[in-house]
């Protein structure tokens, strides 16, 4: 028996309860986070009766699961939207890289509910970077097949640097609360700098 | 007053008291998260009087940001003593970053850690990054100085860059269970093809 289960609502009063403990579920686990919040904490702040959140969740658990699953599928789809007019993977990288910026400058909490993982279950947070690396690597191998990226680098490593330079330049921009969309451009094209030439000048050809 | 104040032991049998908190800090801070631990927990876990804890340690941020505090030194120490005899900003980075990779193989708790943060306090997260990006920025400008790193790239921006490969291609590490020292060399090496040249062959010259 799985006890991670979730239903999704069927009726329109449902989706308004179900709307209503996600939007609960992702302040709490944001603020006091996932092991400090109770089911009760997130009925109470989402305003349903006391078995609603038993109607579309199996367990507090069950409601992570699906906040995490929600911000994947949402990162992925922003991606998505903004490379699909690109013609080079260079292109595809710096559209993809603003865009995820972008994103975790509207909604920071995106860092939290993912390395929250760490807490909840170390294998939650390993599955969630091994799978999206492995969906890198597979989106990069055209390109070193077609020319575009080096032949000569190992994909795995390169597709966990441009996890780490999305996420971490994605922080730079979050601690300036003052970041405004240039600068994110900004940042942007310093990365594409490195990731097109390196940082060094004497090992340069 | 400041409620988060740290008094170190004066005796042998206070630095055994002291080094069983710590420990056992790690340990739970670790395992069930900051939020979901109490100072009856770790007194429990640590096998001490009752009120020996509050010799020592205010509350239990006190002992957060303590262990946070070391955890930082020894990385910082770690990457120092590694990179002693390094001649280029090259070798250094090579050498930090086979450090930092090697010191969270042997304890992924350092990553539980520093992240924890933004549940305890998004302060402490943020500055945890800012200091140690302004540390690196200082680090790296006597070799753009000096002609080594190239002049046209923003010092910042490198820095949350080269934190973001370390963390990640760290935890690319960490992951997998059977890594050895070999597979932190094959993962260095690989990061530094992309720091020396990029991963596009069609922009480089």
């Amino acid at each position: 028996m799985n006890k991670h289960e979730i239903r999704l609502p069927k009726t329109k009063v449902g989706q308004k309860s179900f709307k209503k403990i996600i939007k609960a579920g992702k302040l709490l686990y944001g603020k006091a986070g996932y092991n400090s919040t109770s089911i009760n904490d997130i009925i109470s702040k989402a305003k349903v009766a006391a078995g609603t959140f038993y109607i579309y969740f199996d367990s507090k658990l069950a409601l992570y699961l699906y906040l995490l699953d929600e911000y994947g599928h949402n990162i992925r789809r922003t991606a998505t939207e903004a490379t699909r007019n690109c013609l080079t993977r260079y292109e595809m990288e710096k559209a993809g890289l603003k865009a995820f910026i972008m994103y975790v400058k509207e909604d920071p909490l995106a860092y939290k509910l993912v390395w929250e993982s760490l807490f909840v279950d170390p294998v939650i947070f390993k599955e969630y970077y091994t799978n999206f690396a492995s969906s890198y690597i597979n989106h990069l191998r055209p390109y070193v097949e077609n020319g575009e990226i080096r032949d000569d680098i190992d994909l795995e490593t390169v597709s966990y640097i441009l996890m780490g330079i999305s996420n971490f330049v994605g922080l730079q921009i979050v601690f300036n609360e003052k970041a405004t969309e240039n600068d994110v451009d900004f940042v942007v094209e310093e990365s594409m700098k490195l990731l097109n030439e390196g940082i060094f000048k004497k090992h340069r050809t």
